[in-house]
């Protein structure tokens, strides 16, 4: 059994762990070295930068997920489609460096002759599943780009991504909204929020729902500090209005604790409970994807 | 009877047209000094600057719609509540230079306790219903931010905003999806605009259907020079989605040709004959409300 340092590597951020040979977490760190500030060429320079230390430890493998196994990335690890079990993503793992630094492929579905693509979160929900020790469901994954994936016996079925995050950044920065928000979201409101996820879950659409941050500041109907959150409330909820949810299973959300409690929130206004998982799911399903390449 | 000024004063554009005493148009005039670029207190100068020869004709009414009436304009000439019929707004157009220069009011309405709010639109509405001798009917007019006017017995009953055009312009212009499309629209494509308004009719919601526009791009299945259209077709075709459409009365589209050729292109999708009306709408509405106030 090996030292592992694991690392996720996304488009805007750089986090890594450095694990003992049962798989718990000695360290962290992170930075906003994403792959977008990384020039062609500079990636192992970067890594070193960061995680020299760890990774020159002997008897240490360095296993990477995220957006450095993409074309822009460190080295192309090619996409594995869907359905996906575990053992297909280790198979497609790529060695950057022999027996030492590896990086994790991503996952492609297609619905109705659409492809989709995800790079990163097909670790947190294997890790997640581990975790809770649970072999289907349905995992959501907020954030700039949400991802909702459907598990059965362990494998990844299919899967499905909405820009949610990146829709509440554009409204908020971009669009006329701009001009009756405050400079800066503030403190979160929770009443706030669910009225915005009440009005989304109303079924008009976010095209429309969206105008009434305006018209509830016209006629002063709702104070400046909390229109940031009624936003936020409008944009998830309109994630959840279209998906189907089957009352039985447990719906497992993944990620930092302000996303995973507005998602149980806006959950809990269509009855669903929600299983809470953060950070630790990257660390759990790199460990557990290392485990696969010693043997 | 006098000979009408009528002037559309918009956000982003000044539009005017000279009509004799019958109601026909002689000349127009428009330029980009819609009202967000006129300071405080100009709006009497840049007026007298584009219609100044017009306007000093002898026996000329001039009357101007659109957001000049909004507190950022010339003058506030206050909502009228919906329900709101022809009569109902001539009541509220206020005078800005007694018997020569007025402004027409907006509309506002509620739904479910949420105010929503128009200024111009409903005098295209009001012209398009005579333009066609209907009294009745569901009236679109795309742009920036789309409106859905229902009209029953001639009177305004309720009317729906939809953000179309910005949010295209946003994800257009600031998203992810801009690195997946050209620098400029360049032409239209009717099958791709076709091929996207029926993904969006599919029912996964804009949050999910416009990351297609990456995932197309990435897996090389569509061009780059189709891929705006694709998308235009993708947020029109979301305003349609979510509308209750009547299969018993026509659907009135007023814009531009552009717009208008799009617009019904997605209703053909849903199986709606659309009646199209230009800008001619604004001129005959306004022509209608100067009458009323030469009585």
């Amino acid at each position: 059994m090996k030292h592992l340092l694991a690392v996720d590597w996304g488009t805007s951020s750089l986090r890594g762990a450095w694990l003992d040979t049962q798989g718990n977490v000695l360290e962290e760190r992170s930075s906003a070295r994403g792959i977008q500030s990384v020039a062609p060429g500079g990636f192992a320079a970067v890594f070193d930068e960061h995680f020299g230390q760890w990774a020159g430890t002997p008897d240490t493998l360095c296993l990477i997920s995220g957006m450095a196994g993409s074309q822009q990335g460190w080295m192309q690890a090619p996409y594995c489609a869907c359905p996906a079990s575990f053992d297909d993503v280790a198979r497609q793992v790529r060695w950057i460096e022999p027996r030492h630094i590896a990086i994790a492929p991503g996952l492609r579905c297609e619905i109705d002759g659409t492809p989709d693509v995800m790079r990163g979160e097909e670790v947190q929900v294997f890790g997640a599943l581990q975790l809770l020790g649970l072999k289907e469901g349905v995992l959501v994954l907020p954030g700039t780009h949400s991802k909702w994936v459907r598990v059965q016996s362990g494998v990844i079925e299919t899967f499905a991504t909405f820009m949610t995050g990146e829709f509440y950044a554009l409204l908020r920065q971009y669009s006329i909204l701009a001009r009756s928000l405050p400079a800066t979201d503030g403190e979160s409101d929770g009443a706030a929020f669910d009225e915005g996820v009440a009005k989304a879950l109303g079924g008009q659409g976010l095209l429309h729902t969206a105008f009434s941050v305006r018209t509830l500041a016209l006629f002063e109907r709702m104070p400046i500090a909390l229109r940031a959150s009624y936003l936020s409330g409008l944009v998830i909820g309109e994630e959840l209005r279209c998906q189907p949810l089957e009352p039985d299973g447990p719906v497992v959300v993944i990620g930092n604790e302000l996303l995973n409690d507005r998602y149980a929130r806006a959950f809990a206004q269509r009855n669903v409970d929600v299983l809470r998982v953060g950070p630790e799911a990257t660390w759990r399903g790199l460990w557990a994807l290392a485990r696969t390449l010693e043997q």
